[in-house]
C-alpha cells in the first residue's frame, strides 16, 4: 500500500533524513572527542545527548513525507509485516528506500567532516569486530524493531520520534557496541576516522548482526503484539494521523 | 478483574521488560564505570541518563501488553488496592507477574555481562546496609507507588512512561540508594559484580525497606487519592486508553 | 472559589510536594558534591538533572490535588490575580497553603539530612547575598511566574509539569543565583549545610528579590496575557482538565 | 494576515523572548565556563542543556502571543512563504519584529552580564570567521527552517516548543558553529566577552551563512513539503489551535 506522497519525494526524505543522522553523529563525536579528550564517558554522554534529541528532531521533521525509516532494516521488517496483508511498504518501495538512506549516509558523513575542516573522506579504522559487540548489535537492533512497530501496533505511532530518540541515546549506554542498529548509518560512518567511524573491515559483522537482530525483533513482535503485522502501514507515514 | 490479552503473553512482557531493564541498568552502569574512570559522579549521571531514558522506553514499549509493571511491589500494590473493588490484578495474575519479573530480571543481568564480555554471572559484592540506604530505598519506593497509582487515579496513565522513567532518573541522585525500589531489579542486580550491583547479603536488607516504602506510599494514597482503589485495573493496562 | 478536594487534604499535598521538591534539591546535590568534588559544574549539571525531572514528577503527582504551586509566590500571584474575578485561592486557602509548604519544606531537608547519614538539622554556612544574586532571584521568581500564568491563560495548563521542570533546570544556570524562586524551598535549604545550602542570614535578600520578581511577573503578565486574571482558577487544580 | 493580539504586544513578545533566550545562552555560558574550567566540552554539554530546556520554555511561554519567532531569519522565511496567500506575517509586521529581536537580544546580553557581576556591555573577542564554521552556521540554520515549517506544514505546530529547543541543544554539537543560526542572538552575543561571545567583525560572516541557510532550507521546504507556503499563518501564531 502506498503513501499519496510521490515515492521520489519520499526518497529523498529518506536520503536527506539519513544523511543529517549521519551528520549528528559523527558531527557530535568530532566535537565531543575534541573538546573533552581527557574522558572517553563525557565524549559518549555528548554524543549520546545530541543523538538522542537530533534524532527525534528528525522524525518528527520526516516523519509525514516518508515515515522517517532512515534505516534499511526498518523498511525492511515494515515490507516483511506488511506483504501479506497489504500493508507496509512494497518491494518496489522498498527498491527505493534503501539506496536513499544509504547514498544520503556516505553524504551525511562528508557533510560532518567539512564542517569540521577534515578531508571529505577519511576511511575509519576503529576496529569493531568481536563476538560481544556483535551481541550488542543483535540486542540494539531488536530492541529498536520491537518498539517501532509496538507503538505502531497500539495506535501509538505519534510517540515514535521521541521514543526512537531516547531509545538511542540509552542504548548507546546499556550495549556493548555503542547500538549503531542500522547497517545504512554504519557505512556512512565508515567514511570518517572520528570517534563515531567503523573500519570498513567490521562493516559486515555489524550488518549481519543487525539483520539477525532484526529478525529476533520480529520473532518477539509474534509473541508481544500478534497484530503487528496489520499495522505496517502505520510505518509508512506514521505521523500521518496526527499530520492530518 | 483481566486484561484481554492472555496471562502467558503478559507473563512473557512482564520478563522481558524486567529483563531489559536490568540489561539497561548494569550495562550502562559497565560501561559507565569503564570509560569515565576519574569520577563517580560522572559514572551515576551516565547511568541514570541511560536508565530514566530506558525505562521510559520499555514501558512505552511493553504497557499495552502487561501494564508494564516489571516490579514485584508494583503488581502487589496493584493487587491490593483493587481486590476489593475486582479491579487491578487477581492473585493468579499476581502469581505469574512476580517469577516472570524475577527471571526476567536475573537473565537480563546476564545479558549485560555478556555484551561486555564477562562472565556470565558474577555475584556483586557491593555491599549497601546501612539504615540511611534503606530509608533511601523507603522514600524511593514510596515515592514511585504514589506517582504511578495517582497517575491512575486521574486519567492520565498514558504519562506513566514518561513520568516514571524521569522519577527513576531524579531518584537515583536524591535518595542515598540510588533508588532501586524494585526487588526484582535489585535480585537481578546480584548476579553482576560491577557498578550497579548489591552483594547478595544486602538483598534482604533492600528488600524490607522497598517493602515498607509500599506500604507507606499506599498510605499517602490512602490521603491524597481516596479513590485510588478504583483506579487499580489502570494499572494492568495503563495506557489502553491510547493504546485502543 | 474552591476546588472539590478538601482544604486538610490540599495543604497536606502541598506540604508533601514542598517537602519531597526540598530533598530532591538538597539529597541530589549533597550526591553531586560528594560523588564529582573536582567540578563544581558537573556537580550543578548533576543537580540540575535531578532537579528539572524531579520537579516534573512531583507536579504530575500532586497537580490534581492541590495545583501542586510548592511555592508562597505561586500561591500569593494565584490568590492576587484571581481575587476580583473569583477565581484562584482565597485568602484562607493561602492562609493554609503557606504554612504548610514552608513546613514541609522544613521536613524535607531533614529528611535528604537522614538519608544521607548527616545530623538531622545543620543551619546551612553558604553566604549568598550580593547584589548580582539578588538580580539573579528577581530574574528567576518574574520568569517562573510569567511561564505559569501564561500557560493557564492560554488553556495549556497540562503542560505545566514539564515546562516548570525544564525551566528550572535550565534557570540553575542562566541565573547567578542557581534560581531558588521560590522562599518555602529557599527556608528549607537553610537547614542543611550542603551544596545547595543558603545561610539564614541570607535569606531576607533572598526573599525580598524573590517577592520583587512576583510583581515583576504580575507586570509582564498585564503586557503580555492581559486576560491572565480570568484564568487563576486553573492554577488551582491546573490538571483538573485532564485528570478529570 | 494578522494575529488577533495589537502588534505592539507581539513586538514587545518577541523582545522579551529573544531577550530571555540571550540571557539564557549567555548566562549558562558564563556559568559553565566559571564552574567547568577543565573540560571545553563539559562547558558546551552545560550550556547546550540550558539552552535547550530555556528556549522550550520560552517559546511555550510567549508563543500565543507572537508567534514566539525570536529570529529574523524565522520571521523573514514566514513573510516570504506567506506573501502570496496572505498567510503569515507581512512587510508592517515583519518591520516591528526585527528590530524587537535585535533591541531585545542586546537588552537580554546586558542582563546576563550584570546578573554575574560583570560591566554591562564587553565587546566579545572571540573569533568565528572560517569556511567550517560558516558551513556549519548553514546547516544550522536551514535545519532549523525546515523543522519550524515542516511541523506548521503538518498540523503540528503544538510541538513546536519541544522540537526547537531539542533541535538547538543537539546542533550546539553537530554543527562545528555551535549553531548561531539566527542574527538577532548573534548580534546579542557579540555584547558580551564570554564563552558564547562573537567578535563584531565575525557577525557579517555569520549573518550571510544565516541568509544563505534560509534560502537552503526554503529550497528544501519546496522539495519536501510543497504546500508549506499555505501554512506561513501558523508560524505567526503557532500554538492558537492548543491555547484556544
Amino acid at each position: 500500500m502506498s503513501s499519496v506522497v510521490p515515492l521520489w519525494r519520499r526518497a529523498v526524505a529518506e536520503a536527506v533524513g539519513t544523511g543529517l543522522l549521519v551528520t549528528v553523529v559523527v558531527g557530535s563525536g568530532i566535537a565531543a572527542s575534541a573538546l573533552s579528550p581527557d574522558d572517553v564517558g563525557l565524549q559518549l554522554l555528548e554524543n549520546a545527548f545530541a543523538t538522542a534529541l537530533g534524532l527525534a528532531v528528525l522524525i518528527l521533521m520526516l516523519g509525514p513525507v516518508s515515515g522517517a525509516h532512515f534505516n534499511p532494516v526498518v523498511s525492511a521488517v515494515d515490507w516483511w509485516l506488511g506483504r501479506r496483508a497489504g500493508a507496509g511498504l512494497t518491494l518496489r518501495e522498498l527498491a527505493a528506500y534503501i539506496p536513499a538512506q544509504i547514498s544520503g549516509a556516505i553524504v551525511g558523513a562528508v557533510l560532518a567532516n567539512l564542517m569540521y575542516a577534515k578531508a571529505a573522506v577519511s576511511w575509519a579504522t576503529t576496529d569493531r569486530s568481536t563476538g560481544p559487540l556483535w551481541l550488542g548489535e543483535v540486542v540494539a537492533t531488536a530492541g529498536l524493531v520491537v518498539l517501532i512497530f509496538a507503538l505502531a501496533s497500539s495506535g501509538r505511532a505519534a510517540l515514535a520520534p521521541v521514543a526512537v530518540g531516547a531509545y538511542i541515546g540509552s542504548a548507546y549506554w546499556f550495549t556493548s557496541s555503542t547500538s549503531f542498529a542500522n547497517p545504512a548509518v554504519s557505512i556512512g560512518r565508515a567514511f570518517s576516522d572520528t570517534f563515531a567511524g567503523i573500519a570498513p573491515g567490521s562493516l559486515p559483522g555489524f550488518i549481519i548482526a543487525q539483520l539477525i537482530g532484526a529478525v529476533v525483533g520480529v520473532g518477539l513482535l509474534a509473541v508481544l503484539y500478534p497484530e503487528a503485522a496489520r499495522a505496517a502501514d502505520e510505518i509508512v507515514i506514521p505521523t500521518s494521523g496526527v499530520a492530518k
